[in-house]
């Protein structure tokens, strides 16, 4: 049994909807996030600036006294895949359980994933699931429009602008017949609907958020370092440029409204 | 006469279609061109931060041994007019150049002003048209999807998705019936014939960079500081993440192909 929060990252706000399902299935947790909102997005930068700033994200986790950190942000999982080398406390990005899942889904073997430019080019889908099946062939695709579509409200289920660029990024997929598609940004089941429309509804969409959740939730179960608390969690948050309007938008993807303050980290002294 | 370099700084690339203009009409001149790929987007960081960021670009500028610092960059010029101040050389920000020529250009006293999220919250333009004529109405919009439309290839002159947010975005404008329309951001020349056939072309667009440069040359033959040079001028060009990949989305924003190497800054040590 352990008390302590649950650290979890982002590069920015996306790492809220990974938040959201750990509220949903362990809701007497408290969690600490960090989005680091004065760097975002991470997706587009070089693999040297994307390993130092998910260091420091890290470690200001760590100094909030967590029991866990999630990198809940595909772009430090996909570069970073070792980050949490040296701990002393239990760490998962988000690659390896969606990928596992991703692997538990699939019927006829081709899996499609969607994710930054970072996230696709540094092959660590393909590789997460060669691991565990090297039968299974892969398809993939960056698409860099989905993040500032969500980030600017494009969300409808009926939005032209949105479904007409998932059209174009996804036609290849489509085309290859997968059968399980992963959302391998966290960004991405804000526009589940829009993405399922143009795939078909035969297709499975894998969350990373929610199955990165389900990770977390068996690591401290096996770990034994799940609270007990009678009462529910709480959240507190933390960003790197300054925290007004962070609520509104972090509403979006959390679901639920922001009880507590926001608070400013200075992440480069970290 | 001096054969010192002109500095040219902005958050990202879009810098560059100033630099192209430059070139264009003060074709001897050396330019070192700094872009802070590291730390781009600018335009929906708080305001203290954007400060932070412009002092630095500023400083690593002059210890490059220049003669004059353009801020090619729509936010930086908005959210920090005073900038120069204490520089010791000339300095020039987008705003009062671009503001200066919509207010010539405008026959009915109706201005439009398009820019990032951070330049029009900033009221920049409005107030320095206000200053100029107090009798002309501004109507201004930002429109945050245009930066990632460009920066991922969506600039074809028939590019429907570019079409549909620009006649979203643009629809308030043209309603107000505004003669003229400032492209207060350095990326959006890139789809200005889109924008164009959206506002109809009666309306005379004003491109931020083209009015920079001119300004600049101004301040140069005022001052005595124009080079003397036979020869084609240089270009030198630093940014803040790996310059790999600067070279080729470079040649969209400059119209022409680089020669030179691209060198890597450390900007957070200026």
């Amino acid at each position: 049994m352990d008390n302590r929060p649950i650290g979890v990252f982002d590069s920015g706000l996306g790492g809220l909807t990974a938040v959201k399902e750990i509220l949903e299935i362990m809701p007497h947790e408290n969690i600490v996030y960090f989005g680091d909102t004065g760097r975002v997005p991470y997706g587009s930068r070089s693999r040297e600036t994307i390993l130092r700033y998910g260091k420091q994200d890290a470690a200001f986790l760590k100094s909030m006294d967590v029991k866990m950190v999630i990198a809940a942000c595909g772009t430090v999982s996909s570069v970073a895949g070792d980050l949490g080398k040296g701990f002393g406390i239990p760490y998962t990005g988000v690659v390896r359980p969606t990928a596992a899942a991703a692997v538990r889904a699939t019927g006829n073997g081709k899996i499609g994933v969607i994710g930054t430019t970072a996230t696709i080019r540094s092959g660590s889908y393909r590789g997460a699931i060669a691991e565990l099946d090297p039968n299974i062939a892969v398809f993939d695709r960056d698409c860099p429009l989905f993040v500032p579509l969500v980030e600017n409200g494009f969300i409808a289920d009926d939005e032209i602008v949105t479904r007409l660029v998932a059209e174009r990024y996804l036609a290849p997929l489509r085309e290859a017949g997968v059968d399980t598609l992963i959302l391998g940004c966290t960004h991405y089941p804000i526009i589940r609907n829009i993405i399922s429309q143009v795939m078909g509804g035969h297709v499975t969409l894998i969350d990373s958020g929610r199955e990165t959740a389900l990770a977390c939730r068996e690591t401290l179960k096996t770990q034994d370092l799940l609270c007990e608390r009678a009462q529910e969690g709480e959240c507190s948050f933390f960003v790197s440029d300054r925290p007004e309007g962070f609520a509104r938008i972090a509403e979006i993807f959390l679901g639920r409204s922001i009880k507590r303050d926001v608070s400013h980290v200075e992440i480069e002294l970290y």
